[in-house]
Parts: C-alpha cells; structure tokens; sequence
C-alpha cells in the first residue's frame, strides 16, 4: 500500500513556479539614459535558487524601455544620437497639444523599443552573450525614480 | 494513514498553469490603425481568477504589432506621422515585385515592431503604468478583422 | 480508501513544465542576413509533445535580433535597404573609438530589434499567421556561427 501511494504522488511532479514578482527602484537621467540591469537581475536570480526558466523584465510607464545592448560610453552617445535623429525631443509633437507636455518623443521611442524583454535561464545562469546587457533605456525629459519589474518563471 | 497521505499529496503543490488560450476579434481600419486591447485584458485577467503571473498578447501575421503607448488622440496622429517618416506607405518595395501587393510598407513596419509582447501581473492586476495602454497597431493597407491571441499564465 | 487516494492525487493537478531548454546553431552571412527559424521551431515543438504554451526564442550577442517576417527574397532587401537608411553601416560610430571595432551599426540595429520573442502555441501548433515566419538578423559585420536558444513552457 505505501508502495501504491508512492508511485502515485510522484506522478504529478511539478516543479515549475512563479517566483516571487520583485519591484526595484532605478534613479535616471532621463534623455535617453541608459541603466544596466544586468547585476541586479543576475542577483535575483541567485537569490531564487531557480535554474531553468525564464526572466521577464518590465518597465510600467510610456517613456521608457527595456532591450540590450553591449553597455559601454560610445555606444550610449550612439544610442542617444540614433534616437535624436529619428525622433528629435525638440520637436511640437501632437501629444503637445493634448496635456501640455513636452516629452512626445519620449512616448514615440518607448512605443518603438517597448517595455518589456524575455531572457531565458540555463543551469542558473542568464543565457546572455558575453557582451550583452539588459538595460532601462529612460525616454522622459526630466530625473525620474523608474520601478523595474522582474518576474522569474521556472524551476 | 490518512495523515501520512495528505502530507504526502501536499509535497508536490503546484499552482502555476497555463490558463486556456484566448482569442479575440478585433476590426480595424489598417493604415497604421490603432486599437487599445486594455479593457479586454483586464477583463480577461480578472475571469481567469489568476493573481500572479504573465500575459501573453500576439498578433498572428506580419502586417501588424503589439506594443504600449499612452493611447490619446494626439500620440496616435504622432504615431502615423512617425511610421510614414521612416516607412513611407507609398514607396515602391521590392515585396510589390514578389506578389504584386501594395503593403510592403506594412511588413516592414511590422517586422520593426514585432507581434508579441509579455506584460506581468501581480495581485490581478497588470503591472502597466498609469497612462500606459497596450495596443494592436494594424499597418496592412486596407481594413482587416484581427484576431489577436491571449495566453496567461500564473496562478 | 483507493478512491480517496486517488481523487487526493489528482487535486493538484499541474502539467506545466519547463521543456529542456534547446540551443541550435545557425551559419549566417552578416551585414542584415536574415535566416528562418520556423521549420527548427516546428521541429522542436512537435518533438517536445506539448500542445498549449509558449515558445521563447532568443539571440545572445548584441548585434543580431529575432523578429517575425513574411520571409520572402523582394522582403529581406526591403530589410536590408531599411536598416541601411536609418543606420547605415558604414558611419563612423562612437563604438568604433572604444574598442577600433566596426560594427557601430549592428550594434544600433540589434538593440532597436532585439533579442528576444515569444510565440503562442496551442493544439501542438504555433499561432503564427500563415505568411509570417520567425527569423533571426543577423546584423554584424563578418560571418558568424550563431546559437539560437529555444524554449518551450507549456503543457
């Protein structure tokens, strides 16, 4: 009979999980600057104990985003000169008229680079290249306190 | 014995689960169309009883993706105003020389944009900022009726 | 007490899991090389057994990207010549002066592309449009081997 109960327990094994949702605070520039997320994450995940899965990053709010790039000051200025080019803060974007803003590119560029990014996780490691960091990218026209979310998945 | 069994049975707790897959109909005008799915989620989110965890929200097809934007008049004209800068509707595209079709601005807009796009959720409620709506932007040249995937998980 | 055993044991139901995460290898060209990573997706889901959940895909490296496209020749010069306009290659990029590297322009693409997509599937297929295929871009300079990591959560 403990036989019997046993193998029928171990049928449904399941040690796939929502780990706990976690909220940091990132102080920014704004203007298109950019905020390496990468030790933060990798210690989270430390913390979790998980070793397979998956981490979302997400970041509440439309003007900011969240993508990766090899984290360095030439491509920062690279970065903030692509984004000015393409989309000038110094412009009178119909958003202007709406509120009374002034920060329509930043909207613009959140749009276009979206607030959220999926890295999957393998034997507790995030599966980044060895040059490749998650980072906020803060479109707003002024200092803001961002609240990144993270929310691991997995097992 | 009863209580060597429901100690047993409560080892291998696991309430993450994919909750059925949903699909919804959405019509638009094409053109850089862009439709706010917000409400849907949230009513979607708050049927499926879930309290943590992810949504998932995809567009099948390649004329048209999924993003966040503060969904206000004025940013929706800065929206069209933008795409054409960058992918001009009437431009003549190779993809025209393939099929004979007239929306090679569309993919490519699309293709920049991606169809997919996770938003997390904690205590029921999505984690999207205050003025931040997640929307179906339709490039395609003429009106479509879109059906747009909804897959959550979490528990 | 074998009925009470058994309805115990299928109280906690899960048949989520994290399917093994998979790493494949894809020979590219560089300079905006677009490669399909459908029929390996497809592969990878049909041998997996799962018939509802998600699929990530995701590029490490910070000068290739994953998005979807309908993956036809007039399209993927539409893509090229895109890319090439709004970041040309041949700029004297601010990376450039970091490292004497040459790939300011990939960098810029695959940080505005990104690295990561995720894809819905359910009755054993992804939910993909019938023209819309998953690829990976490849914008670097040089040819490269790249590692695709795929994974599968679902049931």
């Amino acid at each position: 009979m403990r036989e019997d109960l046993h193998r029928a327990v171990r049928v449904p094994t399941c040690s796939l999980r929502v780990f706990r949702t976690a909220k940091f605070n990132i102080p920014t520039e704004g203007h298109c600057d950019i905020q390496d997320l990468t030790p933060t994450l990798r210690k989270h995940l430390e913390d979790s104990g998980l070793h397979e899965g998956q981490a979302l990053v997400f970041i509440p709010g439309s003007t900011a985003g969240i993508t990766t790039v090899e984290f360095e000051p030439g491509l920062v200025r690279d970065l903030h000169e692509f984004f000015e080019k393409i989309i000038p803060e110094q412009r009178d974007y119909h958003h202007h008229a709406t509120w009374g803003d002034d920060n329509g590119a930043s909207h613009l560029r959140a749009a276009l680079l979206k607030p959220s990014l999926t890295i999957p996780f393998a034997d507790g490691q995030l599966l980044l290249g060895t040059w490749q960091q998650v980072v906020l990218v803060d479109f707003d026209t002024h200092k803001r306190r961002r609240t990144v979310v993270l929310q691991l998945i997995g097992e």
